[in-house]
């Protein structure tokens, strides 16, 4: 029972064994007027897929599941509702396929804290149908949760913008990023270096916090202006209410010392988290607060107007995200989530492709 | 050596020995020309006072240390450079003495986030002089940090506004507090009742949060418009998504399920606390913020604007805060401190008074 019904998915069968991937059909849900069918070609890898086959963020998933929430493919069917995308589009899709889109915060544009919200994959639509992501050959999605991908753009460079890139720009813009503010950007990895890239794009001072000065050379090619390394004890002393926004791309949150970050933010400032760690805060004081009066908080994703106004800035500035590519097969997924597990020398995003090869042409 | 070299002050001599209040001198800053002297006449009794002399806040502190930073008095003596205070004129002051007053932040208003300010008490100033509150006769301080009381305010009702409420009444004017705005108040004593005055003041709509039912009567006295005990669990199911900030007037935060509080904010809403316990939060997840992309953070007093504007919005709408007096005197101390300590029956604020009586006229 293949394609439309299933999809031909590398999915995860145990979470005791999550690099081992396993090739099969799982269910797609039923395709409704709204929906469009997508014949991926290319899909991010991106920290949440191993939070999530890992245990990291709770035993409790769903089996088999298959992960993958920064995609890119073809329209291969649009429903009658649809009104945007033809058969043939260039689409994408990210880590959100579904909200009621009737609630307050669906009609404040807020759709991404939708009560009802559908997680493109390890999510359940209203009928049980577990959703299912991008490692696969095709992904079914809402119309509204599906974006075209400007022309300007590189496919296996702008997949991974579908969520590290949303994630990283919804809060930047929110928080009023842009000229003569400065924003450091800490831990740079697949979500950092979007930070880095966005918050250059929109005119602000960058500058990269990083535990360790390895990653100093690619910070500056990226275009921060400074790089910080943040491994010694002390190095908050010469940057005291130094930004506007710290934006916490790392996910080793809990073992940080916040109150050294929290002392390098401007009065009423912001340390904005956008990578979830694992374990709770460390020894986390109010009083950590008080010296600055600032403020720690985190986002889920953005929404689909952040989304859009983020993609046309990338292809209107040329932005090239920095990627790795991978075949897609069950050895590839494998090095895939092993080596972001392992922090494995990943510059800064892999992206799998070669679609077409495993899964034919599609159409 | 009395007056005008040393204050004669309540002082706590021994943190173990917390409530027992030993009279005795204890020398003033050198006089200079910004300083203005102040007889007291009425100084409320800040659970701050409480958490320094019990060491909670670190055991660290200078001794002999005379606590209060609620303070109104009389001008009794003004230096040559002091602009709008002269000799008879009824002051206050609050939390905060000194400031450089050059730096970035001083510049841009935000002397409370000074790295130089000075506490009005158990600081020091540049000179090394510590300074002592106003559970004494007199008080030297900057007139930068001097406030002439507006004539309306009664002196025991208003001492507890230059920390209390000035410490409750700038993050909500931060915040944007006002028509329109549903703001949640937790945590009904000395900072939670300015919470509720000020935020119905500003005309936003006002819900008090409470673990027991007991308080509920006199949250709806105080002018909010709905009480939510918070003691079931589940009790945040009915208040998803409902106020644009928490202000948490508690300071036994580190015993929170802040999930469930977080719950309870609009998107990118804000829990800002007033209160610092003494232990750190508790297993608090990056993911507790993300279901409604919330910020939390805590402030640190108010500035000088802030702290006129409350004033004269205090003298305006008439707004009357609710204090039980105690007549100082070694006893008077040591029974404030108590019953703050033990949260026994404050309603909702205990102000020091009778000055004359123990001290004389003084002029």
């Amino acid at each position: 029972m293949p394609y439309p019904e299933t999809t031909d998915a590398f999915t995860v069968t145990d979470i005791k064994k999550w690099s081992e991937f396993k090739r099969q059909e799982v269910p797609l849900k039923k395709f409704e007027e709204d929906d469009i069918d997508i014949a991926v070609d290319a899909c991010g890898v991106c920290a949440s897929d191993v939070h999530k086959i890992t245990g990291g963020w709770g035993a409790d998933i769903p089996l088999p599941l298959c992960v993958g929430h920064e995609i890119i493919g073809r329209a291969i069917k649009v429903g009658s509702k649809v009104k945007n995308i033809k058969v043939g589009d260039r689409v994408g899709v990210g880590a959100q396929v579904g909200a009621d889109l009737t609630c307050d915060n669906c009609k404040a544009n807020q759709e991404n804290y939708c009560p009802n919200q559908v997680d493109t994959y390890g999510g359940s639509y209203p009928d049980g149908t577990i959703t299912q992501g991008g490692y696969s050959s095709h992904v079914r999605a809402h119309q509204y949760f599906t974006f075209k991908i400007p022309d300007g753009l590189d496919t296996a460079l702008a997949a991974p913008m579908l969520c590290a890139g949303l994630t990283t720009f919804s809060p930047l813009k929110r928080l009023g990023v842009g000229p003569g503010k400065k924003v450091a950007v800490l831990g740079l990895g697949g979500l950092g270096h979007f930070g880095v890239l966005w918050a250059k794009a929109l005119g602000a001072e960058v500058v990269v916090l990083s535990h360790s000065p390895n990653k100093k050379d690619d910070a500056l090619k990226l275009g921060a202006q400074e790089f910080i390394a943040t491994g010694e004890n002390g190095w908050n002393e010469k940057h005291k209410f130094a930004f506007d926004v710290i934006l916490n791309c790392a996910d080793a949150t809990h073992k940080f010392d916040l109150q050294a970050y929290f002392s390098t933010l401007k009065v009423n400032g912001y340390f904005h988290n956008v990578g979830f760690p694992d374990h709770p805060l460390k020894d986390l004081m109010v009083q950590a607060f008080g010296a600055t009066g600032c403020y720690f908080g985190a986002s889920h994703i953005g929404n689909r107007a952040e989304m859009e106004e983020m993609l046309e800035l990338a292809a209107k500035q040329d932005i090239k995200s920095w990627v790795q590519t991978l075949d897609i097969s069950e050895q590839g997924c494998k090095e895939a989530v092993e080596r972001v597990y392992n922090g494995d020398n990943v510059r800064f995003r892999f992206t799998l492709v070669g679609y077409d090869k495993v899964f034919g042409e599609r159409s």
